[in-house]
């Protein structure tokens, strides 16, 4: 028995659901922190929990680099070597691989790339991708596949999808099914949406235990972005997970919840934490803003977080300005609470069979809405 | 009724005595987490709490500088801007205006010097000193004195010893007497036992809530800095609280809690903790070394805090060598909880009258102790 997935509610596309794995249960639509070197940075794994996240990512990219899978799996696996017991999904690397590392050359084969920590040389096949999440020990395991560049040709766009489909085979054999684990496949096709259907086709046919779909959020805009989800999502199997990867701003997730999906990752409220960028209602603002500097507000007055229940924005700012380290764990934190509330909302939201009416109080502009202090 | 001491119990020249402030009790001998700019570094503040600390140290020279003093009694003061309800001591500004601040000019006055922040230029005076300190809400404030450099002949011990009894005159006239508030006097006279005994006399005529010993582990080594403290804390009165400013390693902490002192603080838990050296029983061991790579043990097998009961040596290696935020943060987490293990094991041993065999158990050698794996 696989991981399994329960559909609970749905209102209009939206879905409500419950995914049971080996780790534990995890309620749909979910937001999965991003851990990518086997920590979420500045979160302690507990503080991660608290904010409601029942599931993390990991990237296999950088944990077979460093500290290498093999190493990984000595120490106990992901879980306990990072000290998160509940799920965590891995990608497969594909991604990471041709974003970060170096003299990558891809063939029908797999990738062979040069690491961007030391330069030594690596593999990645669909097999080995299979035996490096097996090591760390992934609830859910990501298929190899080949994020298409954008903007591509449509013929480009197919030669790519169609390895990717490829390599999703020899993953589904390599893979090794045991209870309570799972195997994703991704929808490639880029912006085309008879590549995206012949992707869907290919993978149901497969068969995995979810569907992700990939190469979005690279540079096509959320209008092309709603489109393909528009003619993909509603040709997956219904029973299955459905996991938008690498997105986004609150919006994004909203429009996308709306279009049929369950699960999303994105390092947008942690990596904007680290910087001083906070997600409130409404929209963002910066903290290292001069305007902050003598006002005693909390960063969002409905939020329940440790930064805003314990500090006013005057002393977030001065933690930024002062380059201490509190300040990008606070930040984080409420991010990582604000995505959490969003997630919590939508649920509430589609159970109650009240979805729009949640999903417009999130969809606030996508620009930064700077108040003022 | 400023700030009250109550003398428990001693074990020889070892104490063990109850502080109670305005902010709350601190139990004696007690050690002081540095929380330089408004925070100590890489901790949530009620993580600091978790460790046992009941008092934090604050320092006057970076608040006044940054956010400055106004600021923080604009935003509440530094308890509610910090978010550290419990006791605080802040120093007063001047060793570190010596050790850090550009173009110094001290005279009978005070001292000018320009802020390494931005250059910008700044006063500081006994009054000066006792305003900031009041903004700034300390529980504990101390009067400004001139650290003397080390070594220094007796004629520059004097002359500057009795510069900073002339400053101790000028504070106590300035500082504003508030229920459960205390003004500590520091003694200095570097090296010279009589110089010592004249200023704890100065200090004791001016009357304090409680006696600083300054001037030490600026370089003189343990074995002169213990000759100063037996040629001086015998000199103090009993009934107030003795504060050795700035030590030190575990076997410093004992020794001075052998001849008598209550108070410390040190930044080497949270600065050690931050570069990877972890304090633990029989020595120290630098988490970095490659030795620890595939360790699964925890750092220290007798610590209950949370690097040590959630994670390998192995894991912790991982997290410095990826540069990841949560290794400076387990680490400084755990080296307070070791300094907090020690004062609470010294509390407990002077209870017991088994001072000595406690302080045998601490006083390692203070040398790299690096065990195998």
């Amino acid at each position: 028995m696989s991981t399994s997935f329960e559909l609970r509610e749905t209102d209009g596309a939206a879905r409500r659901g419950k995914l049971s794995t080996a780790h534990g249960m995890i309620n749909t639509p979910a937001f999965m922190p991003v851990g990518t070197a086997g920590t979420v940075k500045g979160m302690h794994p507990d503080s991660v929990a608290l904010t409601g996240a029942q599931i993390i990512l990991g990237n296999t990219y950088h944990l077979m680099l460093r500290p290498g899978a093999e190493r990984v799996a000595e120490l106990g696996g992901l879980h306990r070597f990072m000290n998160w017991p509940g799920p965590i999904l891995t990608d497969s690397g594909g991604f990471q691989v041709m974003s970060l590392a170096g003299l990558r050359t891809i063939n029908e084969e797999g990738v062979v790339f040069k690491s961007h920590i030391d330069g030594s040389k690596h593999q990645l096949t669909p097999e080995r991708a299979m035996d490096i999440q097996r090591l760390l020990d992934a609830t859910i395991t990501m298929v190899l596949d080949e994020c298409t560049p954008f903007p591509a040709t449509e013929q480009e766009a197919e030669d790519s999808m169609m390895r990717s489909m490829r390599w999703a085979e020899r993953c589904k054999q390599a893979f090794v099914q045991r209870p309570g684990y799972g195997l994703f496949g991704i929808v490639q096709g880029s912006v085309y949406p008879k590549l995206r259907q012949r992707s869907v086709t290919s993978l149901a046919t497969i068969g995995f235990d979810g569907y992700a779909v990939g190469g979005l959020a690279v540079g096509e805009g959320q209008p092309a972005m709603f489109e393909v989800l528009e003619a993909t999502v509603p040709h997956l199997p219904k029973d299955r997970p459905r996991y938008l990867m690498g997105v986004g701003r609150p919006d994004d997730i909203v429009g996308a919840v709306r279009r049929g999906i369950d699960m999303f990752d994105c390092v947008m409220p942690t990596r904007s934490g680290r910087t001083g960028q906070a997600f409130i209602r409404g929209g963002t603002l910066n903290i290292r803003n001069a305007v902050h500097a003598a006002s005693d507000r909390p960063l969002d007055e409905t939020c329940r977080c440790p930064a805003c229940r314990g500090y006013s924005r005057g002393y977030l700012h001065h933690l930024f300005k002062a380059n201490e380290m509190l300040g990008p764990m606070l930040l984080t934190w409420h991010n990582l609470q604000h995505y959490q509330d969003l997630m919590a909302e939508l649920r509430q939201g589609i159970e109650a069979g009240r979805f729009e009416e949640v999903a417009r109080r999130w969809e606030a502009p996508a620009t930064e809405a700077e108040d003022p202090g």
